[in-house]
């Protein structure tokens, strides 16, 4: 077997077999294939893409580059959940505490910001205090003891996706779906949940805004799933624009405390809901989408969820005090107000845009090494399919200065397009995908 | 500007501009753009294709990263030819004496065998004492005397090209129009003659065997040569069988001085003076094709092109007995016929399968390295529409062992396709393109 035999396979438009896969992948982590070599595959399936078989054997491969996690410890089903990243995306957690309130053991490694998408974990660190570095025994004990604990991804997860990731990124091969399905694959797989439920965004603010590839994304990664043997249900979701109202780590934290109390936005609520029914249904939990509702919309109602949460906030050494009152969390120097330079509806409402201005304003990272500023943000007033009249808050600006807020102001008003016509709106959830 | 960037730009379909393909290019050549990098533009590029412009740039980066020859010391037009290589293709042996003689200065660099075609220095040195490295000065002075040398080309021309070969070879991108043609046309404008004629071989024994992608790299070869200044014609021709009767270096020497009597094949013969045309007319020798034709066909019969190929083996050190007695070249130690095992037709001659069988016969190189014997090879005795009984001769084998014959008799006389119908044929000059 020879490299370019196999890149020219691709080329050509040809199937590579698990073992071809193996001897190409494998083979450049070993050294025998070269970074050229590997980058030229990429390119080529790229071009090409790669089968459902392909693509799980790449997942495979990389899995097996590394340790895995083992949660037989934990007992029950362990579901995972995994978002492609939006903006103001908070759902993880309300989502965690949530289900683990209803019964099912949620055991969640979470990841940090990049580019102009926010990280759980980075959310939860504006909690004073909140330990996300456990050990895999303190997380075990955890879930053991009170159902949930949200940790930090291992480094030891999938280290040949990080290494791949590493060339594609400097060689234009990001953008291909089987590639990003089993590079999100391998870590979720390493990870060693039961079952997963994908969150698969679409629009405007997300990484794959055109609906077919988010949906095609979705169905590359429920066949990875089943080939190794995982339940997973994906849900194609809406994220033209921002999730909720807040964008920016503690604005993100108390949005997430007030749907936990059942007062959150509706399309934050929605979503956790639309999650949680597939979360608790593969969990064994619930035997029905009906029955798995009610528990979460009771356990939202109930101040069971809120209560879950408060527990795995002190469990992991946060400040339970921040939960009520949230001006113990990072307070942002200045607050200012972008308002509307004339009266219609909002019909669009540029997340991207909103989460890079947001990564601007230093809630976010440019570069890994960044450090971070929990207190500042953006929080939406006017959603798109709203009316504002002129002169009335289309967004609140949360900065470190006012040279900050003048900084952006225009640009945050030129993400909200303003029309004389009420838009289109799509649902929440577009589609669901089983394996 | 960032390499990722121009990836992007040309995966996505976009044209670089030539500050683009001069920042990737001469960047990789300093080190600031990887490998990686540059194999991923090559495949991005084997999908994308480029643009006659950005294909003129990179030849250009390509000869500026190296010497190029300064032939204005030689008084005249001077006029070169490139094929891209053929099987049983001793064309430039009998041109370049030829087109000398009739009063065009003829300095032609000329290239070995690899993989399955032949090289007309490897050709040259079937003449025992023929030398074909000479120094610079040797070889102007020898035009300006005599109007023909031939030698081997120095390594410094266009050397980024022999680096972005080695890794397109093992990156699956060699097969890809404009970057094989700016590699050709990088080596001849490094070369420095003012006007250049292409023979673009197309059919099976090529390297594109198929019509359109051959008349495209000639449209591309042209479109370069007119971008720097150089007039180039190309011809398409055909090499669906092998061209004359003989492969393999002393018999193809033997054949050419044939040609050179006027007694040679006709495809040969003919492919000779089409070529010979061109040459004469952008040398400013003849003014019209038609007087280029009966000066050429005039030099082949008086024997002034014979004389003119015999006073450069006397100048180059070669052994003119040899022209006389062709006893003299190198003789193989066993001669075989493979014969027709049924009548009929021959619809198709495969002058690949020829051409790698006389190269495993030790008449050419699998590697640069490989040592080679310049007495074996190939005599089709049957080319494609003649009529043979069973038990004529298809081909003669000159081998260095009856072992050697044996184990290629089988698949000779599978190179020979027999028909009960003749099989329709296509004139030798396919397509002619001027730029």
């Amino acid at each position: 077997m020879r490299a370019v035999d196999l890149i020219i396979k691709k080329r050509e438009g040809g199937e590579l077999s698990p073992e071809e896969i193996r001897f190409l992948v494998r083979g450049w982590l070993d050294g025998q294939v070269a970074d050229y070599q590997i980058s030229a595959w990429c390119m080529a399936v790229f071009f090409r893409g790669m089968t459902d078989e392909e693509t799980a054997a790449l997942t495979q491969t990389m899995v097996d580059s590394g340790q895995t996690v083992d949660l037989s410890p934990i007992a029950g089903v362990k579901v995972d959940k995994h978002s492609t990243g939006g903006v103001g995306d908070k759902t993880t957690l309300v989502l965690a505490p949530l289900v683990a309130a209803c019964g099912a053991p949620v055991a969640k490694m979470s990841g940090r910001a990049l580019g102009h998408t926010g990280g759980t974990l980075d959310k939860l660190e504006s909690i004073p205090g909140f330990r996300v570095e456990l050990s895999m025994q303190e997380f075990v004990d955890s879930v053991n003891r009170i159902n949930v604990a949200i940790m930090g991804q291992t480094a030891e997860l999938a280290p040949a996706d990080k290494q791949l990731y590493a060339i594609r990124d400097v060689t234009g091969t990001v953008e291909s779906i089987p590639l990003i399905a089993s590079s999100i694959m391998s870590k979720k797989l390493a990870a060693g949940a039961d079952a997963l439920v994908l969150d698969v965004k679409t629009g405007r603010g997300a990484f794959l805004p055109r609906l077919e590839d988010a949906r095609k994304l979705a169905e590359t990664m429920v066949a990875i799933g089943q080939r190794a043997g995982r339940r997973v249900v994906a849900l194609v979701t809406d994220m033209d624009q921002p999730l909720g109202h807040a964008i920016g780590n503690a604005l993100e934290v108390k949005e997430a405390i007030d749907a936990l109390r059942g007062q959150g936005p509706a399309d934050l609520t929605d979503l956790v809901i639309a999650l949680g029914v597939e979360m608790l249904v593969l969990a064994g939990v619930a035997s029905s989408a009906e029955q798995a509702r009610n528990l979460l919309q009771d356990a939202l109602t109930s101040g069971k969820a809120l209560a879950k949460f408060r527990e795995m906030v002190v469990n992991q050494g946060g400040d339970p005090a921040c939960i009520d009152d949230s001006d113990r969390l990072p307070q942002a120097a200045v607050r200012a107000t972008v308002e509307a330079s004339q009266a219609g509806w909002v019909s669009a409402v540029d997340g991207k845009q909103l989460g890079l201005i947001t990564m601007e304003l230093g809630a976010g990272r440019r570069r890994k090494e960044d450090a971070i500023d929990h207190s500042v943000g953006l929080v939406v007033r006017a959603k798109a399919g709203s009316w504002v009249e002129q002169g009335e808050p289309l967004c609140e600006v949360h900065a470190a200065s006012p040279q900050a807020v003048a900084a952006v102001t225009d640009r945050i008003r030129r993400c909200f397009v303003i029309s004389q016509r009420p838009p289109r709106s799509r649902p929440l959830v577009i589609q669901r995908i089983a394996g």
